[in-house]
C-alpha cells in the first residue's frame, strides 16, 4: 500500500530499506571525516552500496543488508574485497550477525546513524590501484554533484 | 531593486555573473570528460572558480572574470598556477582580452556553454602534490553531493 504522504510526491521515489542503512552508514563515516559515495561502479559488473575515502586516503567499502534474504543472495562480495582497505557489512540490529563471514568488518546501521562494532581487517591496496580508485570516486562524486547543481544540463545523464 | 520573477524564491540565490560563466565552463568541460567542482580552496587563502579533473587524472583551475573590475581586483591568480597542471580564464564575449596576461588559457563562456580559445602550457604537477589535488577534489565534490543528496543532516555543515 502507498504511504498516504508519500503518494503526493511522485518524483521522490521511497528508498529501499537497504539505501536506508546506506544513509545511516554515510551519517556515521562523516564524524570519522570519511567521505562518502554511494553506488559506485569499481569495475565492470559490480556496484558497491557505500565507498568512503578517508582524510589519509583510506578506502572502505560497506555493503547494507536489510535481510537474510539479501545477504544470501548476494553471490559477489568476495570481489568487492580487492578494491579497498578495509570491507564492512552494514546491518541493523535484527539482523542475524552469525551468518555474516569471518575477517570482514560489522556496523550495526539505522536510517539516522550506525555504529562501527568491528573492523574490517585492514589489506591495504597497491598504491596504482588506490590512485585509480581515489580517481573513480571523485569523478563519480563530482558527477553527481554536478547533476545536482545544475539539473537543467544534466538531467540526460540519468544519474 | 529585486527581480520580481525572483523574489518570490527567498531561498534561491541569484547566481552573480561570474557564477553563470562556472556553469558555462563546466557544462563545457563535461563534453570533454572532465568533471568540475566549483569554489575549491587548493590551500588557506586561495579558493578557485573551477576546478576540472580529466580521465587521466588532468588538473585544470579556471577563473571566471565577469568585468575588467573584477579581473583588475585579483591579486591571486598566480597563487593558482602551482596547484594545476593547466590553467585558464574564463570571460565573457564582451571582455577585453589583451588585458589578460600571456602564458595563461582562455575559455569564452556565458551561462550555458563555454569555449577553449586558448588551451594554457601544461605544466605538469610534481606526481605528491597531483595526488593531494586529487584527494581534495573528492572530498569537496563528495561533501557537496552528501549535503545534497541528505540535507537534513547535513544543514550544519555550512556549504
Amino acid at each position: 500500500m502507498p504511504d498516504d504522504r508519500l503518494s503526493s510526491l511522485p518524483d521522490t521515489p521511497v528508498p529501499k530499506p537497504g539505501q536506508l542503512l546506506a544513509r545511516g552508514v554515510c551519517r556515521h563515516l562523516d564524524s570519522h571525516d570519511f567521505v562518502t559515495v554511494e553506488e559506485l561502479i569499481p569495475t565492470a559488473g559490480l556496484r558497491v552500496d557505500v565507498m568512503a575515502l578517508g582524510p589519509k586516503g583510506e578506502v572502505w567499502i560497506i555493503e547494507c543488508k536489510s535481510s537474510r534474504a539479501d545477504f544470501q543472495s548476494d553471490q559477489k562480495w568476495q570481489g568487492y574485497l580487492e578494491w579497498c582497505d578495509r570491507y564492512f557489512w552494514a546491518v541493523d540490529d535484527a539482523f542475524p550477525t552469525d551468518l555474516l563471514p569471518e575477517g570482514t568488518g560489522l556496523m550495526i546501521a539505522d536510517a539516522y546513524d550506525a555504529e562501527i562494532l568491528r573492523m574490517g581487517p585492514e589489506s591495504k591496496l597497491a598504491p596504482a590501484r588506490r590512485k585509480v580508485m581515489v580517481q573513480k570516486f571523485a569523478r563519480h562524486a563530482a558527477r553527481r554533484w554536478h547533476a545536482a547543481r545544475d539539473p537543467g544540463f544534466t538531467s540526460s545523464w540519468g544519474l
